[in-house]
């Protein structure tokens, strides 16, 4: 087998850049360990930022976006006794958009069976070769047992933590970094409407609450629990009594709908970045190269974000121009760091340790954000996302 | 003896209350452990901002800070190869003025001699009784071995960390917090023009380094250095050579004077809050209800802001209204959160430590104050200093 671009993981980084390649005329070949009927039900991130929806529209995949999603003005920012909006149209002239990533990755799913888009789902022994020459490879053994060699012009992982790209740039060449967090998220999704018009981030004595949503009828709600944590410890009516608590402490006139709970999982957090995000002829995109805690809901947008660049700089490395290639791994590690930075401010802002000096210090933050323009205007720019190519 | 308001402590805090007093009628008498001379000549701040210059000015002792202070538009911030102002006139439409604490306590001494104010320096033994009562009093013995009680209406703490007010606090009442640092600031006095004309707080791979000044002449140094540094370990050609690595990596055409160094001194960082600020007929000011490490230059504007609240909060209860003294505690503290939140961000933002991801949090974080409107104003609006009674 033979194509320009040899794409491994056909989650939305990986689907998103063949589908950007494609409009360039550029051929590209996607390779899948899991099923297509796993990876489109993988229940992920939820909010889009400004340019992540702006780019998807460009490239065609703003219709059902722009029927289905919901713009978001803002967010509400939360502790005991006070909740404030932050609205970042009137801040940064931007907004999010509640639209799931699931609901991205059919779109991107319906996209490449259009075209005609050759995705390799269920592949296993996926292993990559001569990265550092002109004619890189990669091979894998398909579901009924056949062995491959997939030749060509450039390898892409978007691969995620657990591929094997990440790890194909050698020892010596890349730096990580890493950071674990003390607790984990308790997240549920829930046949109810949601109690809120905007997402809600609560801080609590009793741990950090998130109120999200899916839909008009679908709520998401994800609770701060420690690492470790097992879901069968959490009844229904333990769950709603903490998100009842946590988002509805000394605000009168709130209360919380519930309704039946339909998925529950404990999500770990962790920040980790790996640098270059380039070497030879393999390229890293999305969580292949950098994992950030949900709380900023950076880690799709930041995906979209290293694609649209990746895209334009393989198309011109393809027609000889090597500039935009070659700067794409410092170009792309930018934003990667604010994100990262980002991520870790909003999570470590709004989960609560044991440190009682820290809580205040959260407080006295919390306090600045939601009632000083400057503070709210730095939430809302990181937040609503910086523009591609920053 | 007997007076109004009996004030322990004549630094700024304790001088600046006496003064406001005074000048709303009410008499007060200054208790002091140490020498005038001794007070007046410890090198602390030399920061003042807009709204302590503004209540300076209002209160009649403007007239010498008009002619010396130094007004700045800014501050520098950098990282190895970039150095960016930061304009607070332009982000906030407020600015700083350079004018060491020496200064303002010279001014305060030349303004409680004239008022005939008394002051009572080099007393031992303080002792503050009968506070939940209309009738405090603080026994002393003064520098002749003679015992006194002082008498009074109301008694004030103005007498920082080591003073007897902040524990005259019964244990069931007060509530602490307290973070201390990896880190001290080393500070050398040099007579030397400054090699800049705001100062430049820099972040370098061998630690923090800050550049102020005291006039035209002298400059004002400081490097991060591990606790428990001894000055002799640093000869003059280790200090200055430090501080032109860390002040100067990667920038070129600028370069570092370097002069006669007059005073240097190992200074311990730690942040520290107690409340309430106020306990029957006690009211505390300035560093005895709370410590900020120096970074954000908060420590003595914070005390002037106390002050500032507290005289007519004084002079309301002596006339009968209790309401601004009731209020007193709560008001005072909520400025005191976001000064302790601002410099620990301040501080933690500039200072390495050993974690290699803090590092990058770091520079991403600088990058981001100094390059987003955003982040820049908010730096801007905390350190340019919140209008008094916030």
């Amino acid at each position: 087998m033979r194509t320009q671009v040899a794409i491994i993981g056909a989650g939305p980084a990986g689907l998103l850049l063949s589908h950007l390649l494609a409009a360039d005329g550029v051929e590209s070949v996607v390779l899948e360990t899991r099923s297509e009927e796993y990876v489109a039900s993988r229940i992920r991130a939820g909010i889009l930022e400004q340019s992540s929806v702006d780019l998807l529209r460009e490239v065609g995949l703003g219709e059902r976006l722009d029927r289905e999603a919901d713009p978001h003005r803002g967010i509400y920012l939360q502790w005991p006794h006070e909740r404030h909006h932050l609205d970042f149209v009137d801040l940064v002239g931007r907004q999010v958009f509640v639209y799931g990533q699931t609901e991205v990755q059919k779109d991107l799913v319906t996209a490449a069976h259009a075209r005609g888009q050759q995705v390799v789902y269920e592949v296993s022994d996926t292993a990559l070769h001569d990265l550092e020459t002109d004619r890189p490879s990669v091979t894998f053994t398909d579901q009924d047992g056949q062995e491959h060699r997939l030749e060509a012009d450039v390898v892409v992982g978007c691969d995620g933590s657990f591929g094997p790209s990440r790890s194909a740039i050698p020892d010596g060449v890349r730096q990580s970094w890493e950071r674990t967090y003390d607790y984990s998220w308790f997240g549920i999704l829930a046949d109810v409407p949601p109690s809120t018009d905007e997402l809600i981030y609560a801080w609590h004595d009793d741990g950090f609450a998130l109120h999200s949503m899916r839909s008009s009828t679908v709520s998401r709600f994800y609770l701060q629990v420690p690492n470790g944590t097992d879901v069968a410890d959490w009844s229904d009516d333990r769950i709603w009594d903490a998100l009842a608590v946590r988002l509805g402490h000394g605000l009168d006139g709130w209360s919380l709908a519930t309704g039946p709970i339909t998925d529950r999982s404990v999500l770990p957090m962790r920040s980790f970045v790996q640098q270059p995000m380039r070497h030879g002829r393999l390229f890293l995109a999305g969580d292949a190269a950098h994992i950030v805690p949900p709380t900023g809901a950076k880690g799709l947008n930041l995906a979209v974000a290293d694609v649209a660049l990746l895209a334009p700089a393989l198309t011109a490395l393809l027609k000889g121009d090597h500039a935009p290639a070659d700067a794409y791994s410092d170009t792309a590690l930018r934003r990667v760091w604010r994100c990262t930075h980002f991520s870790w401010w909003m999570t470590t802002m709004l989960h609560t340790g044991t440190d009682p000096f820290d809580r205040q210090l959260q407080l006295s933050q919390l306090r600045w954000v939601a009632t000083s323009e400057a503070g709210a205007a730095g939430l809302a720019e990181n937040y609503a996302g910086l523009r591609i190519g920053f």
